[in-house]
């Protein structure tokens, strides 16, 4: 009897709500990048630098021809022009990566190859339109204009002098930078370490993903989009279907070898809602109920160095608590952007959103001709609203929503 | 003597260059998207669905409570309120996967939790908050409102009615698609194979990646860039280190079992360029040469079922080529949008950049305080222009450029 009391006593709701804003102040204070791990170039695209980069070389290391021609001495072909012809003695070719062993005098030529070392003493390219060849047989060719010098010559260190940084700690590694980082010789390089994530799902009506829903039983969506959140995020996911509603499968994934423990359902304040209690228990239970549609069973805390991110069960709630909270704490421990990784537009609302002050609305939208069309069908449990909407538009807990032509601002899935 | 005059010939330069337009609509032609291959949901994301998908079953599969509370016959609440409290006795719990076995009866209630089953006859929740369960003793319950039917309750398909198309073919798939292909019992999907791309990087010169450059031998950074561009783009890379300007060598890559193969290096018409004469002889070199700066020394072509990509050896070259023609292709055969997969903004340029009619630039720029500064050292070699810049500008070939204060859109690297 006394149980049942302290049951429906708890499930009344929440005493108090805090702010979205105030929930990611205690999450953003917890959101320290991880250490860093050297990875291969192969495996380091789109991670995140942990220290600047500083060339110990020049690039290029040597003077190159940037065109086909031939290396010459440039003072030497002053006064050549197409009606007065300046021949050249051919002495060789240079080839990139096999250079012309030898040095040049005016009044020779040696044949070259874009990207090939200049031979020593050359100092431009006379580009092969701007000589004609076969005049005067093998080893002469006639030069058909003067060069100045320097014409045509990348010098050495002209893409990177020794000494300067190439990169800055903190940025994300895009394709150029790989190889950018291989031509001045690092096959490896330190980023910040991915942040590993538990991922329970928890539901003793849950199916395994890829399961026949049958009788009373759901399969689990919110274990793949999780997964898929996660790692787009750039977590490593450690999931292996979903969890009974069961106190001690709980409680051992709270206690997992993990940097972020991410728990799906049962984090409301009812009988079986088991997670909330184990974080306060074992724990810290910062932040419980918050003010917002969809998503205000969210918990987070902290059990010894592990984030806890206790999102609703709802699969709508779940993503929203996942975009607000979950996916912020994954980047950020990665060194990646706290931002949302989605690309907004702004555009016109052709039917009015509502909302309340004091709560913050995550509404579905469509976007269509360039209006946004907010979609009817909002239950936090109807996944398909989800997968229709183009996007989201959040209402801020100072508004009341938002009239009909008002433009907003659109927060787009793909 | 005979074959150093063909050669010195064939240094001239491109006898006539392909516009970007037909280069890019012979390339189209050829861009049928890839056959379905059937991947588990965990490895489903981002993936390109290959058939639309219908919901063979209803979700949820049966009705639910969407609070926790009471489940009761609705028209056995009316009257009551908090000054006319209405006793209700508890039959009984429903919980998520585990329903109440019975029917209900006007008068009765059934304790349920949200997302449980609701019991027969039962057709409303009143929701924890509207009931006093300590007042009158284990089994009985008052509520303090009435409830209207079907309140608090999600219905039986209300998500998916069986029979709908949930998701189209050719949809990317986001993480929340997932969730619902799981939901509905998928757990695993057809999409479109993602392309096998065999890379093959040409140079005497060339160093493994990771290679501390000496000498005359420089480190390959386009094998590093390629690689991750080409994965970002969906294409499954065989990459196995730089080739030797190698007749045997380029022509074994060419006859690769892959979907496309990119050749980087060696693309232009002088001597040691090998790749080009390879698959005239072998296939069909249908572009060769085109009018943009970087990357003229571009091919195009086919050998057999393989799409061939020739990308000049000079690192921006490579980039501006392969974001034209390479990317293009390895996203259109995975199913994906040809589009690029930068994002773009407007803003102002605060210098010039010149150009020519005839002839596309891709010019790198920075964008800083909302404003557009070219990058002055634009060398097609000169990889860090490319890792310095934001983004670029395009200036198409119709253009002598743009004036400074021109209001341009810039495609942006991260």
């Amino acid at each position: 009897m006394a149980k049942r009391v302290i049951d429906d006593v708890r499930m009344r709701g929440f005493a108090q709500r805090h702010t979205v804003q105030s929930a990611l102040e205690w999450l953003d204070a917890q959101l320290e990048p991880l250490p860093a791990e050297a990875v291969p170039l192969r495996a380091a695209a789109a991670r995140v630098l942990a220290n600047s980069i500083v060339s110990d070389v020049d690039v290029p290391g040597f003077d190159r021809a940037t065109m086909d021609g031939y290396a010459v001495v440039a003072d030497s072909t002053e006064g050549a022009a197409a009606y007065s012809r300046l021949p050249l003695t051919v002495i060789g070719e240079s080839m990139p990566g096999r250079p012309f062993d030898g040095s040049m005098m005016p009044g020779q030529a040696v044949r070259v190859m874009t990207g090939a070392p200049m031979p020593r003493c050359a100092d431009a390219v006379l580009p092969a339109e701007w000589v004609d060849a076969d005049d005067l047989g093998d080893a002469i060719i006639s030069a058909l204009s003067a060069v100045p010098p320097g014409k045509n010559v990348g010098k050495r260190g002209e893409d990177i002098v020794r000494g300067t940084t190439v990169l800055e700690a903190g940025r994300m590694l895009r394709p150029q930078d790989l190889g950018l980082l291989s031509s001045i010789g690092h096959g490896e390089v330190h980023v910040i370490r991915r942040p590993r994530v538990r991922l329970a799902v928890t539901g003793n009506e849950l199916l395994p993903a890829g399961t026949q829903p049958h009788d009373f039983h759901i399969a689990d969506a919110n274990g793949p989009m999780l997964t898929a959140l996660i790692e787009r995020d750039g977590g490593i996911v450690d999931f292996c279907g979903p969890l009974r509603d069961d106190r001690d499968a709980i409680l051992e994934a709270l206690h997992a070898e993990a940097d972020i423990v991410v728990v799906s359902g049962g984090s409301s304040v009812g009988v079986e809602d088991l997670a909330p209690t184990l974080v306060a228990e074992h724990g810290e239970l910062a932040v419980h109920g918050i003010a917002m549609r969809p998503s205000s069973p969210t918990g987070l805390g902290r059990i010894g160095h592990r984030i806890v991110i206790l999102l609703p069960g709802n699969p709508v709630s779940c993503l929203c608590a996942y975009d607000f909270f979950g996916g912020r704490a994954v980047r950020a421990l990665g060194g990646r952007s706290k931002a949302w990784p989605y690309r907004s537009v702004r555009a016109k609302l052709n039917r009015k959103i509502n909302s309340q002050i004091g709560r913050l609305d995550y509404a579905r939208v469509k976007v269509e001709n360039g209006s946004v069309e907010p979609l009817s069908i909002g239950g936090a449990s109807v996944l398909s609203s989800a997968t229709r909407a183009d996007g989201f538009v959040i209402v801020g807990d100072d508004s009341e929503g938002f009239a009909a032509g008002t433009e907003v601002e659109v927060w787009l899935y793909a």
